[in-house]
């Protein structure tokens, strides 16, 4: 028999009184597209990338601070983080009245910085990488007396992140399983309890990176299990672990954990770009991944958790182009011509095969190929695999053209390119 | 003495009600980060870029459907547009069961030609530019009796738009300034019917592109005024021309009009993603660009109309690169490098001013320059001009490493790549 969890629906609905007008009630958005696409009998996509600061970190950070004590407020909290619990504990200092103390790694792009001083941060920049940063917050905790709010492992922050669970069953009633990605736990086990409380027959499915997963051993073994390494593109869920009050939160609430590819990630990025015209941060697409590859919810009503949208706008468009390669709806082509004016007529054929032509490069010649062949390197984008494949015929049957290799640059063996 | 404008308030009001459920009431995001910028009071965003079909035009397409006899409607309707017109009178024929025809220009690309198809369209390409495709859909209304539903210069149509404004109105009662895109005049000849006649001490402004102004000069001098052509990056609002319904619709309703330049639509692009985690198209984004550059709204509650988002995904990646230029955020450096092994220096540096690097190319030497030097460039990123300046000056004392250029790779005319 295990105790009980350390965090209850009441302490979610305490949340809520205290969060009131603070955070914004995203809006839920239901994707017929999706619904489609995943076999869904309605999808709700939960906006938290439009949540103020731009991710749900903000509830956990300000339940947590507005708990603290007038002593504990007046000399100050600290956080370690280079993502989105900076921002939520440095708003939510700023709404209290609190001085917030951040700790960032060293590598920490000035734009992130400059976000967190934007609320009224003080920013430390210390450690190599993050483990260095946390320990340096906690030093700091304890040498200036200042509270070390954690990015989930609190009973407070777990609550406070619950209370996407409450709206979401609100303007979802019809809801049978939520997906929710899971870092350290602190989203999934604040949902978990609340809809739970309101309705067992609710599934709430984790979801995590490959490269990051860990909860669903632990969540079946009875115990934490830690990883050695993180390798994803989903940054802000690159955890190795749950943590104490997260794992005893989420056993026996949640119902399992399922796992998706960067590639994956990348595609559901480039579609909520496209379909739901919203910008999310990898971490933040990885339940609709699953829904779309993973997760098995065939004519049910399945809420998505779109937990940030606090993404670099160059890696964004980097992540949108590898989606697409995902989809198969972009592809690199390469090719040898006769002639450089064989461009003219390559540009007709994609045109006339309504194909777009997102990029062209003059190639590299490659040793040992034809010196009377000139390469070029086109990118180009379509509806899905098979408009790439007809269009790509269509071009390499153009006199004085053929078609040498194509697919990813870094997969090209045979490609025109030097070797 | 001017007559009676063809739309009225009851006009737009009968359209809500017909409008119903069919169409989203999309969300108003308020922004205090835009407010910040403009000096405004507050801004409130109208989101119709998360509208069904990704734009308003759903809105007066349905309207205008909706209100054809049974013969009319059992006999179809026809359109011409490569863009969101189409999709509008595509998925309000499938609510309607009117069977659309929509005739497309040649150069269309396949994803929209599939998007159409996709709400049930019949898709006819014809014409080499949309005018001609225009014509085409005119000569087969003609023959074949169908019912031609035009983009914007239609009652039904106009009167469909409005029902924007009463949302905002609804969402946002506070407003005193409202800024609106204006390409045919549809959607603003709507909006400022239906807020003047519920508050006339209400603003509203037009906005155009510098490439296609035409409605200022039409409204200041009393009688439309035609472009030759037009040159923007907005192609949804790429006109040469309001026309009669439109003209009548907005005389003595629209303020004024101000104009944005491309680069000031880029910018806004970019904003939009980065602050409003919102994908927009050009379009869309224009009234914003006015808002942070052209429009005086000191103080004011500014209602800043977001049309739509129906935007290519590598279209969008560019506009946004391209706006962050803009914004002296994004910049190309040409560097001459002593050996290649300096590069690790480089990037420590940009590392250590919290600059991002974006891209690295191996540059292309220019003649006539130092033989033994290695050209290198760098695309980086920053919180603004002063930024970018400490760090290029940073990475220009670097031992070994000199810095030939930096701009636009198309302005640059002293930077180590071939003449």
């Amino acid at each position: 028999m295990t105790s009980a969890p350390p965090v209850s629906v009441g302490d979610v609905e305490a949340a809520r009184e205290r969060l009131g007008e603070v955070v914004h009630r995203t809006p839920l958005d239901r994707s017929t597209t999706f619904a489609g696409m995943s076999g869904a009998r309605s999808v709700g996509l939960k906006l938290e990338n439009v949540q103020r600061t731009g991710s749900f970190k903000i509830r956990g950070a300000y339940n947590c601070m507005a708990q603290l004590s007038e002593e504990q407020r007046e000399r100050g909290v600290i956080a370690a983080s280079a993502g989105n619990h900076a921002q939520g504990v440095a708003l939510a200092g700023q709404l209290l009245g609190v001085e917030t103390t951040i700790v960032v790694p060293e590598i920490t792009p000035a734009a992130k910085i400059a976000a967190t001083r934007g609320y009224g941060a003080e920013v430390v920049v210390e450690g190599a990488i993050y483990e260095r940063s946390y320990e340096h917050a906690l030093d700091l905790a304890e040498s200036e007396g200042l509270e070390f709010v954690h990015p989930f492992d609190d009973e407070r922050v777990i609550a406070g992140q619950g209370t996407v669970g409450l709206e979401l069953l609100e303007q979802y009633p019809e809801l049978d399983t939520v997906l929710v990605a899971i870092g350290g736990g602190g989203l999934i086990g604040g949902i978990a309890t609340a809809l739970k409380a309101e309705d067992p027959e609710i599934r709430v499915i984790g979801v995590q990176p490959e490269g990051a997963a860990h909860a669903g051993r632990s969540l079946a073994k009875g115990e934490i299990h830690e990883r050695e390494s993180v390798d994803t593109v989903a940054d802000g869920i690159a955890d190795t672990r749950l943590l104490e009050t997260t794992f005893e939160t989420m056993r026996g609430r949640v119902d399992g954990v399922v796992t998706v590819s960067d590639g994956e990630i990348a595609a559901a990025v480039a579609l909520l770009a496209e379909r739901a015209k919203a910008v999310v941060e990898p971490a933040g697409a990885a339940p609709l991944a699953a829904l779309l590859s993973a997760a098995d919810a065939e004519d049910e009503h399945v809420g998505v958790v779109i937990s940030g949208g606090n993404v670099d706008l160059t890696d964004h468009a980097d992540l949108v182009r590898q989606g697409l390669i995902e989809l198969g709806r972009y592809t690199t082509v390469y090719l040898a011509l006769s002639d450089l004016s064989r461009i003219s007529a390559i540009t007709d054929r994609l045109d006339e095969h309504g194909a777009g032509l997102a990029d062209v490069r003059r190639g590299r010649r490659r040793w040992g190929g034809d010196p009377n062949r000139r390469p070029l390197e086109l990118d180009i984008e379509g509806t899905g695999p098979d408009h790439l494949e007809e269009a790509i015929e269509a071009v390499g049957r153009i006199e004085g053209v053929s078609v040498t290799g194509r697919g990813r640059r870094t997969d090209a063996s045979d490609d025109g390119t030097e070797s």
